[in-house]
């Protein structure tokens, strides 16, 4: 199997990368990884480990990166073999199984979007993301690949996050919500209600539970949270807040009136802050599209990196999108573009 | 000062609504409150509290509740003189200054579009919420009242959120951010690009620091946030969601983890749950009636009711509504509807 990854994306350059596939080749034996940036920095990062000399590391050069505040479209069309975009074309040649990317969101969705290379049935791709909830995990789809999308492409991703809760989750039977403003059928804007109608009248109708509110997600409500992609990306980004807000509360609040036990709590804080954090799941699928991507978090460092790759892998062993292919082929037709 | 308390509204009926107006009576020296409610039930409520018999209580009998999950379009058909919609009508008859309700939101809000009694220059009302930041407090409108919004309603919603950050929780001059996807210009859909450049346009430009993502509400960021209703609610819900969460993992793996210091640690995390529970603000105001209209949440317990009566009669007192009013005519005008 073969990923390429996104050497000069993410906010720390090239550095975490390599050192990220590097741990990755020694994790997983039938990996090999395409380097896809800048060559020398990349010759200069390898001979730099000393650890690793693996065949299984190969460099395309790609000097040209997208800056993490570049606008999507622009960079298309200025930088046209930018690492990322040549890392969506090797995919579109069949040359990997899968990317990982930890730059700029827009732009590799951007670059996905140009090939077209869609699963069958597939209207638009959308970005999957794994939460922690009180009662486990959940996936949320999009979280930003598609800020207005068509009541189709939110039933789409009902599909899509229900298989990879499926196969990389291992959740037998995912339960479904649609993301509202209330728990009742007619809440919400058209696209929610109209969405609402299609899960109903699809064959997802007994695992689709209807609407959720904001603070079912953590509750553990559903197995999979569908919405749109502006919504999508609040929700992430603002987790991710309240987390931070509420861990520096605690860590002022409550560890600092202890004094005895200041140094345990501060250990059960850090234990805590690991499980929850971005970098323990590894990463956000692209979904919807022929080959396996995988975005992180431009702040990626090499751990996070490794782990993305993990899944990268994993999604392609786990036939991930033969599954979403097969599940798609059960829907009514649509026209939706 | 008269304010109108909707006594049918909220999880718990008539009880926690007349406990909370007698504390607000005995708190607030220069307040009457119009008890409007079914009057049997009222009255045998405040014969039972030995405490009371102030002339500054009076009763409207209004037997019939909105149910907390009844569509408010049904609500106002079938039962056009249930008690929040009494309560609209002393406000539009000018028999009293403010409203506060605990009852089903989207009624509330409907009452209100009834009524129509919008003040000059704004064409349609938003919900603000105060949430707590690592800076301070900070404003967002809409969290709900206007769940498809123009761009025009969330520049005035900016105008609004802003009146009250200075009168109402004393910031002098309030940043205004644009809840968005990414911080460039240029980000997000249609509504929000067109929202951006109102506000670039407009006399609260000096003001204005652009998109903000969800991971900077918690930061203190800004004063205000002004996004669409749907968005805001849900950032309101996941807020108390993500919250709810962490508290729960905190209670079991941080202060689960200590011994001799647990009670501490356990008193230390009930302030923390007080100090940024729902009811510490005390309501949220549905700014851009003429008149003042508080809305608890459902669940309000007689202290959060009392405060909430308590930011009506603030509403009144610091003239919000003046303010509000003064600051939309130096906007441009428009004809959004």
């Amino acid at each position: 199997m073969r990923i390429a990854l996104d050497v000069m994306g993410g906010d720390h350059g090239p550095s975490p990368n390599v050192a990220g596939a590097i741990l990755a080749v020694q994790a997983i034996p039938d990996i090999a990884i395409v380097l896809v940036g800048d060559k020398p920095q990349i010759e200069s990062l390898l001979s730099a480990d000393g650890s690793c000399s693996s065949d299984r590391l190969e460099i395309i050069h790609a000097p040209q990166a997208v800056d993490m505040k570049e606008k999507p479209a622009e960079a298309l069309r200025r930088k046209p073999d930018a690492s990322i975009f040549q890392c969506w074309q090797l995919l579109a040649e069949g040359k990997v199984d899968g990317l990982v990317s930890a730059g700029n969101t827009g732009a590799v969705v951007a670059g996905g979007l140009r090939t077209r290379k869609f699963l069958k049935a597939v209207h638009r791709p959308g970005i999957a993301t794994v939460m922690p909830t009180a009662r486990g995990r959940c996936v949320i789809v999009d979280v930003g690949a598609n800020v207005f999308p068509k009541p189709r492409h939110l039933l789409e991703y009902g599909v899509m996050g229900s298989v990879f809760a499926q196969r990389i989750l291992g959740i037998e039977r995912p339960t479904i919500g649609l993301m509202n403003v209330g728990e009742e059928e007619g809440k919400g804007h058209d696209l929610v209600q109209k969405t609402y109608d299609l899960f109903r009248a699809s064959p997802l109708k007994e695992r689709f539970v209807g609407n959720i509110e904001g603070r079912d997600i953590h509750r553990g409500a559903v197995d999979v949270v569908v919405t749109d992609g502006f919504t999508g990306n609040v929700v992430l980004k603002l987790s991710e807040g309240v987390f931070e807000f509420v861990m520096s509360m605690v860590q002022r609040e409550i560890i600092g009136a202890l004094s005895v036990e200041k140094d345990k709590a501060t250990t059960a804080l850090k234990e805590l802050l690991g499980k929850y954090h971005y970098s323990a799941f590894g990463g956000a699928p692209l979904l919807g599209i022929a080959g396996v991507c995988i975005i992180c978090h431009g702040s990626s460092k090499e751990r996070a990196i490794a782990n993305a790759i993990g899944v990268a892998a994993q999604g392609v062993r786990m036939r991930v999108n033969d599954a979403i292919v097969a599940e798609l082929e059960t829907l009514p037709c649509s026209d939706a573009e």
